[in-house]
């Protein structure tokens, strides 16, 4: 079946890797009926820093807090209108592909720049005024996919289980759970391509071959299992029940499988090359 | 003995409780008898995106690759301007704070860009042209300390360590281990205020009280305990040896102390309110 799909990405050069699986998205996207929607962040000249002038009326002129005029300008229409169009680009896809270098282990700014403006109050936190009523599983995102693809100049053994890095799915847990998941998207696991500093051409051929392997199974494969707010894990809303993930702490346990023997982050994480 | 401290806050609004905890930070360390440096990101207008327009001479006019012209720049002394004096801030620091509203589980965008420009490759990566050679406890930063101060919305059991954001000092891991222990930095444990959203004057003042407090021992307090490349646990500098925090994986298996029973990243964490 046909679906709409926007592809955020955030690199200035048309040659780099991320640009050239960029070109793979749309490819293969469109090749299987689905409509292409693009936010090419370097682009457009997004701009990347939230101010007061993202607000073109003020809740409260005397002092600027975020929270609060974002939730005015959404509520009220009056939000910037780069920031309304992206989030009705959001709203009309079914899926939304995040295309990024992994710079110091999370995103180019220009990029979280677009997170920072665009998850408005009321939109993608502070659902329908309700708190934190909606989220981590449900919110104004639900039922979309999100998927992030990350280019890494490092090997990816520095980013295995017991890498010195950390694990790649447990360094972007702030994005995947924290700013996918929370509005209510359905996360999958992330792809990535590791070694890009020294990348062969072959290297670059099989890995837009394995992106475009994964692009075609978008709307099947299994997202990463993060827990639910209210599928009764957390019964107050803030900390995981007694019961669940006995004595464990940390990232892992928002992960439903987790169990002490099995690294979950890991299980899903891009293994290329 | 007196010392330098150059603290990098990002939020714009004066009234805001970021920018009181950098009143006190000034307040407190000048009468401590410190000199401040301050980068106020937002005051300076701060460029966050990192491209093209940050490299005057180019080592390869016809494909932009960032890392490439980041120690092309850096080595030729053609950087842009403002990043060369940035870099010349930390350089001539004994410690730098970073002041910010957690915003989406990070940093705000402006200071994740003053990251991805100001650590250039050869400085903060790529020490001495060798490559992984000085990392994770050594390079260019070394014997110099980082600590963070954010404000946060939630409350402080959502970061608990089994609460539904995840522990706090895990999803700043990417920042504390990832962007500052990497260049050398003896990174402090956070100090974070929570339920900024609700915070009464009286929270306010005992924040301000406890960070005060915090900033009188900003050269006493014993950093958080990362296990440093060079020191033995990582015998080919990629992985984790097999008999170090045996059978673990995960972020915490980087913090010295990791015992199974203990959540170590958590131990330091600030606990405000």
């Amino acid at each position: 079946m046909k679906k709409k799909v926007l592809v955020v990405y955030a690199h200035p050069e048309p040659q780099s890797l991320t640009r050239q699986l960029v070109d793979v998205s749309v490819g293969t996207l469109q090749q299987h009926g689905h409509e292409v929607l693009q936010s090419d962040l370097y682009g457009m000249r997004w701009k990347a820093v939230f101010d007061g002038d993202d607000f073109p009326t003020r809740a409260d002129p005397e002092r600027l807090g975020f929270v609060t005029e974002s939730g005015h300008s959404y509520s009220s229409g009056e939000q910037a209108p780069d920031i309304a169009a992206e989030q009705q680009k959001v709203l009309a896809a079914d899926a939304v592909l995040f295309q990024f270098p992994l710079w110091w282990f999370g995103m180019p700014a220009i990029l979280k720049g677009w997170l920072d403006r665009v998850w408005a109050y009321g939109l993608a936190y502070g659902y329908k005024g309700a708190g934190n009523r909606y989220r981590y599983g449900d919110g104004a995102f639900k039922g979309k996919r999100a998927l992030l693809s990350v280019t890494v100049g490092g090997p990816a053994e520095d980013y295995s289980p017991r890498g010195i890095n950390g694990p790649l799915e447990q360094l972007l847990f702030p994005i995947t759970h924290g700013a996918l998941f929370f509005p209510g998207m359905d996360v999958l696991p992330t792809y990535a391509v590791y070694g890009t500093g020294r990348i062969t051409a072959e290297g670059v051929a099989a890995a837009k071959a394995a992106w475009s392997a994964r692009l075609e199974r978008l709307f099947e494969d299994a997202p990463i299992p993060f827990r639910p707010q209210n599928g009764g894990d957390y019964p107050d809303r803030h900390v995981l029940a007694h019961h669940v993930a006995v004595g464990q702490t940390g990232l892992a346990v928002h992960v439903a499988e987790a169990e002490p023997s099995l690294p979950p982050l890991e299980m899903g994480a891009g293994t290329w090359p």
